[in-house]
């Protein structure tokens, strides 16, 4: 077994090596820190707004632990009620609408010996949608799963489709990537400690795969469409992340810090009208791709 | 005893005053109008944009019928599960910071002789809280409150106040009104008939009391920051209307047109991480009057 305390340390070396690799890759703007406690436990938000290439984006480190709200607690049919939850969150909104919304995040939680386990994930939510960025991404996700086991991809993959969806408007958040949760062994024949890597190895998983996505696209010319677009992709952002994300909700239902919780909200989201793409368009394209199921690798 | 079809008749006729004095008050721009239909009744959706006052404002009538999911069902308690529900929508987002955003809505629901009532309401929710706007605003809502129950302005105020609440932000979305819900007699002592009368004096509130507010303000000057924190402002309004907002909800969980029922998103809203105001200006001076309990009429 692991003890809580290593996990959330090596999060918080994750997180370190995350704000880094991102600050290197904007060349301009720095993380700005904000060290909060709450009644029982706290956390280390860190947010880039304003760079180069990051419009905002944060990378969150929490360890915080207390009482489950009698709702939750029922759902786990537990007799205790205390929890730990550690745990590092990101979404980074660029400026460039050909730059993808990223999000990932790694997290343990714990109730007790018995109730326990590790999730997490990798996604894309690219404002235009390029096939080739699509499969590279999907690829390298791919292979660091294939690494503990073959059955983790084709899963988590299909939980992402399935998780990352805007069922009101029938339309998944973008490309997908991994999701996993409750995550425990003997999955797949797997260690606790296993476990544990995989979950390192997500995290240490997102500079590469951004970097690349990032510099792929950040020199390309764009116009005030496409811009305007961009925004109105972020209000879809804003939709599933207000409506449906289970860790949003779970922070608002236990006191969470709020600005560490809604830091995921883009910097600028427009609502437009029942906006209609043109046919043929790169927009009607994208929009054509936001599907479950997709099979972006063979 | 008011058969269904008379509301839903009386209620088009609102919507259609409502929208030619809204014209009226732009000076510019039209509505557009939408037909729709779902499986079970539809509506006329009309929407106005880019205005000399207006950015995007929606007036929406709807009749629809059909069957109510397993979960609201429940709730209910009921051995139908056959439903009508008939009303007026509006939200608007205007263009200028001092100018409010406002919200009203008057409907009736019905499952069967037992099961049945009005709703509504009426609230504003300014960027910037003027107190004698503020004042106005309440006491015409008032004064149409008196005249059907004394005990009406009272209730319904502090249910607005205890409804337009965002619970994760500790402050209310904006100023409040009036807020009700399953309304029928013996209530106060008055008939079917005096509530239906009561609804439609709501909804023919709007039209005088929105003039006054836009005409107060309209041709005041404004900065690029007062401009930035309207889109701040404008950015809680979403959180509120997507996370909380009973409406909104029904309408997502009963398969509604979705661009009738998030017309009430902003059309543009901005999310700055962790923004402070400065101390005694008028952003912080808002925010402190976005308090349940205040008691703007004498």
């Amino acid at each position: 077994m692991i003890a809580k305390d290593e996990i959330s340390a090596e999060y918080q070396i994750i997180q370190e090596e995350i704000c880094r690799g991102l600050e290197d890759l904007d060349g301009a703007a720095k993380f700005e820190e904000e060290i909060w406690e709450r009644d029982g436990g706290g956390g280390r938000t860190r947010v880039i707004q304003n760079g180069q290439i990051f419009e905002k984006g944060g990378v969150n480190f929490s360890a915080v632990y207390g009482k489950l709200p009698g709702a939750v607690k029922k759902a786990f049919k537990v007799d205790t009620d205390e929890f730990f939850a550690t745990g590092v969150s990101i979404v980074i909104h660029p400026n460039h609408p050909f730059v993808p919304i990223i999000h990932m995040n790694i997290r343990y939680f714990e109730m007790n010996e018995e109730i326990k386990w590790f999730g997490g994930g990798i996604d894309v939510t690219p404002h235009y949608i390029f096939e080739e960025d699509a499969r590279f991404f999907h690829s390298r996700i791919k292979e660091i799963c294939n690494r503990f086991s073959p059955s983790f991809y084709p899963e988590f993959k299909t939980w992402a489709d399935n998780y990352f969806f805007i069922r009101h408007r029938n339309e998944t958040r973008g490309i997908g990537g991994i999701f996993y949760d409750r995550l425990t062994p003997p999955k797949a024949g797997i260690s606790w400690n296993e476990i544990f890597e995989f979950s390192k190895a997500v995290g240490r998983s997102f500079i590469p795969v951004y970097s690349e996505l990032v510099n792929r696209n950040r020199n390309k010319e764009f116009t005030e469409n496409e811009k305007q677009w961009q925004y109105q992709r972020r209000s879809r952002y804003a939709e599933f992340n207000l409506v449906y994300d289970a860790g949003t909700k779970f922070g608002l239902e236990t006191n969470g810090r709020i600005e560490s919780i809604l830091m995921s909200l883009p910097p600028q989201a427009n609502w437009v009208y029942n906006y209609q793409p043109l046919p043929d368009s790169e927009e009607e394209k994208t929009l054509g791709l936001l599907k479950k199921g997709i099979d972006w690798v063979e």
